[in-house]
């Protein structure tokens, strides 16, 4: 959340090894996956990577979204039309995190089986703490 | 949705009868906002319009929890922590949905219903809706 | 919930009063409403009790999907399967609760902005209440 | 969860591959259940079967708490309390249906991911299918 700054010590492990980020959290070695054993080019893309854009197109139009909430409430909207738009918001955000959770099982989880290990339990976990909050929330 | 465009003759009718457009079921130009430079009566309420600024406060910290997950996107951050964050922005929008939900039954449901006519029944009819909306996003 | 037991001291009013058992919780002359002022029939129908038949129907075929739940855990069915029949089981529970909840805003919460007082805000609070467990759950 | 309780009259084809009936996508008759009486390697572990008795209790109090809403609306109880215990019906399921899915994670897919082969992208889609009804029911 700590805003514009750039971390440019980090980017270069994903490049190495990641997917969606597994690989600051725990496993590293799991990570290699089926795939890409001399993955170095900095191009290369991970996990939800690789939809990377998709994900960020949408999110930057969710915060055009949320800034014309604040429009109808600035402008006095009828409050009907602003529940409304609420629902398209919180809509548009669970269709990032269905897509977001099903990559994220996908690469990460998947690949944690296969590396075997307690690993694969502890990933199961997390997801399905995750999928419960959505539930939820 | 209609931006940032005023509507300089619209306010009156808030003045005289209007609860976050209560007034009528299609809210027409009577929900202006910002400006109202001769919003005279200092007495009258006007629906959520008495929180606004709460609204308006927590829709922005919206907007700058959206704008956290796309720099965590940028950022390549690991999915089970961008959904927490989702989760976490989804709870926001639903409890800005439900505290104007509540406020609106309150004022304008309640008046239509004072008032007498069909009116109450129409303003039922679109609260269920957008309570079902709600309920299943 | 306890059983067939009967409540001969609670239908009376019922009776007499009441609609969708607003009478039973707080207000009594409020309920008195637009209507049936000589409303004494033992058959009056009030509230959701005009679409009494309706929630039953539902809720008895709700129960037999419940059982049908019991049976797929017993015969070790998939999962998968499992888990579309709960999510089948729970939109029938939110169909139920949305017609409720917008016949009791039409009946008990109109009938209480009608008879004026504070009542109405308690009604309006409680349904507020209800409808953010909805939302939650 | 691996629970070594035997399931003697139960699994046949679930000992020779299957998980919560993973075996494969379109789970055939292996799902049989009650039948099957000649189950033989106790050392077989069966995806939610190890708690299969957890969910049969969960889902016949599910049932009883439905009978109970049945017996509500026939007594004409007040609305919002109808409401109230939908909600609570409505969670019970939801965690049904998260330990559920949690389960399968755990066995089905980790499974069918160390299999390799596409299975695991099929079981990927499939459990990310349920997860999107669940969060959208």
């Amino acid at each position: 959340m700590s805003d514009t700054t750039l971390h440019p010590q980090s980017h270069p492990s994903h490049d190495q090894a990641g997917d969606c980020g597994c690989v600051d959290t725990h496993h590293h070695d799991s990570m290699a996956g089926l795939s890409t054993p001399a993955d170095s080019t900095p191009s290369a893309t991970h996990g939800y990577l690789g939809t990377k854009t998709k994900y960020q197109t949408a999110l930057r139009r969710i915060e055009g979204q949320v800034r014309g909430l604040q429009r109808m409430v600035d402008e006095e909207k009828y409050c009907i039309d602003v529940l409304t738009q609420i629902s398209a918001v919180t809509g548009a955000l669970q269709k990032v995190a269905l897509g977001m959770l099903e990559e994220h099982l996908s690469h990460c989880v998947v690949r944690a089986a296969q590396a075997g290990g307690e690993e694969a339990q502890l990933k199961v976990q997390e997801a399905s703490d995750a999928i419960a909050r959505l539930v939820r929330s």
